[in-house]
């Protein structure tokens, strides 16, 4: 079922309006989410949407927060989210490290007290326009065994970064710091599909190829998949991401970051409040003059892209690639939707009197 | 053959000296350079001080640069290397981020026309005793081949991330953003053994576990291994190190970054000049009070050290526990020189007059 962007826009509007979200918040937070489901990451999108009201009705999540500053230097700043919605606490954090950047060269921005944001290359974009360099990292609920453990320690913690270049269009990285994100195997466990060996491993920290692994005990693995092939840089890369998105803020970290799930009891003596995000933006030209940053990236870009290819059908992709190009298909053909993702919109909207189009 | 650190020092020192740094200069660089022995990347330390010798010799080393920020920003700057040794520039510019980081809450330096700055972990630390998080990277001559390509456009650009704690060690994450750094290629190649599948590949794309690949047209593989398992993400990493080492600062970037060996021609049409570096520099109180902090940054470590192992044998390591450890060894019984590395040190020696103790 093929869905436009503007019937899937005016939905979610409507449901996070119906929640409570002051208007301005609410388009603020719809197109962030729906921001996943443009450029292909369907997990993260209005899939969720369901998930966000749950916690909300949990009150776990405030519909109408008064987010802060609580400390800031001319380059950084602390930003206490009250409980809001990742999605609206993202955006106004990548603004304040942008405002910083624009007078002090770069602005970096650590968030604590805030809930799931969406998708992290999103927020990074927003510095695009400005010519700066964006990043947003945020931590998760654990799911990831570090390198020689069984426990889940970790989320999947996510890295963006989005560059911006002149011609060519941006590089916008945005990736879990695991092997695989959750949201892939979420699509084999719907699939009742086996994953490759180096996704997960079973509760006693064998390696595994199920599916479903994460519910009986086990584990997602850092990228890199055990200790020959790295996994010690890729949970190295999300510890970095928890500590700097919850350490630095006053966020809970590590096993204590709170869960998504309404259902799952919040972990005790929690060391933090809420979830923790960090942000940086970097003016272009508070290194060399923009034009000439911008001539080179497409000369990055290029080079790159034509790098030889090990087969001639599949050509070198610069990171943002294939989320643009999904973004143009979906843009004209619409976003297609799961039935079972269809059924859960309708759901959701039925709480508030809100009809899913095609119910 | 142990070799005592300061008899190593000594050494190293005087062939820099002999080389014509200025006094200061090689004190700074002879500190960097032993840091990567003491530490146990051996691949990195004086392993490598022929090498920067006859760098020297072909003129691509400056030994008395002056070294220069070009432009700057309240928490930015660009630096010169003047074709310095990386060993100096490098301090150089962490110092420049610390200071803008003391004012400005956090600093961030790239560097452009310098050369091989050794482990990028020992300039990461040095922000550590002004309760900053320290961070550095660089790029290095093109070995990685991207996702689906088999051209060397990237090196295996290391990124350092040091983070302080209280009464806990620091957490030291120094990591090439592949699967294995090439260090330990050369082990494999020394001893004639294979590599595991997954680091390297051969001149047509496919997986091979030659040690001697790269000899052959081959390529190192970036931190994932292959598409299923994440090579993207590692390839995104790479080229984010080389985008913020070379391209913010121009310096020479991918494909046409420097070789180390000093007998390979410099690539044609460099877009920039020299290898780049980028540096950063977070005061931890630009975002929270550092005794909180360093509390907090306690709790994380001791609770993931604490983790579930997955064999009782093998506890949950932190990023820098094994090189702290073996720095406390080495310190004590003194660095193991292999003998090829030896009888290297004392050719080094002798074009100076100066002899290799041993020898």
């Amino acid at each position: 079922m093929n869905i436009p962007y503007e019937t899937l826009y005016q939905f979610t509007l409507s449901v996070f309006k119906a929640m409570g979200c002051p208007p301005d918040d609410a388009i603020t937070a719809t197109r962030a989410l729906i921001a996943a489901d443009i450029r292909g990451i369907d997990s993260h999108g209005v899939a969720r949407l369901s998930g966000y009201i749950r916690l909300w009705e949990a009150t776990r999540i405030n519909a109408t927060p008064s987010i802060k500053i609580l400390h800031e230097t001319p380059s950084t700043a602390v930003v206490d989210g009250d409980r809001g919605l990742g999605l609206v606490v993202a955006p106004f954090a990548i603004k304040v490290a942008i405002e910083k950047a624009r007078i002090a060269g770069t602005g970096w921005v650590s968030v604590r007290n805030s809930n799931h944001f969406g998708i992290a290359g999103y927020h990074a974009m927003m510095a695009l326009e400005h010519d700066m360099i964006g990043m947003a990292m945020t931590n998760a609920s654990a799911l990831v065994a570090p390198t020689f453990s069984i426990e889940r320690m970790l989320g999947t913690n996510p890295i963006a970064v989005a560059i911006p270049a002149g011609e060519q269009p941006a590089f916008v990285a945005d990736f879990a710091t695991t092997t695989a994100a959750n949201g892939k195997l979420e699509i084999l466990q719907r699939k009742n599909q086996d994953t490759p060996l180096g996704w997960v491993q079973n509760k006693v920290g064998e390696p595994s190829i199920n599916a479903n692994e994460l519910k009986q005990g086990g584990a997602l693995l850092p990228l890199g998949s055990d200790r020959e092939h790295g996994s010690h840089k890729g949970y190295a890369l999300g510890s970095i991401v928890d500590i700097f998105s919850a350490v630095l803020s006053g966020a809970s970290y590590g096993p204590w970051a709170p869960p998504f799930p309404a259902y799952v009891p919040m972990p005790e003596n929690m060391p933090g409040e809420g979830l923790g995000h960090f942000f940086g933006a970097m003016r272009v030209d508070a290194f060399r003059p923009a034009e000439e940053f911008k001539l080179h990236m497409d000369n990055w870009i290029s080079r790159f892209r034509n790098a030889t290819p090990a087969d001639e059908q599949q050509k070198v992709l610069i990171p943002g690639d294939p989320e643009r190009e999904m973004e143009a298909i979906r843009m004209k053909e619409g976003i297609p939707l799961f039935e079972s993702v269809v059924k859960d919109l309708q759901q959701t909207g039925e709480k508030f009197g809100i009809s899913f189009p095609g119910a």
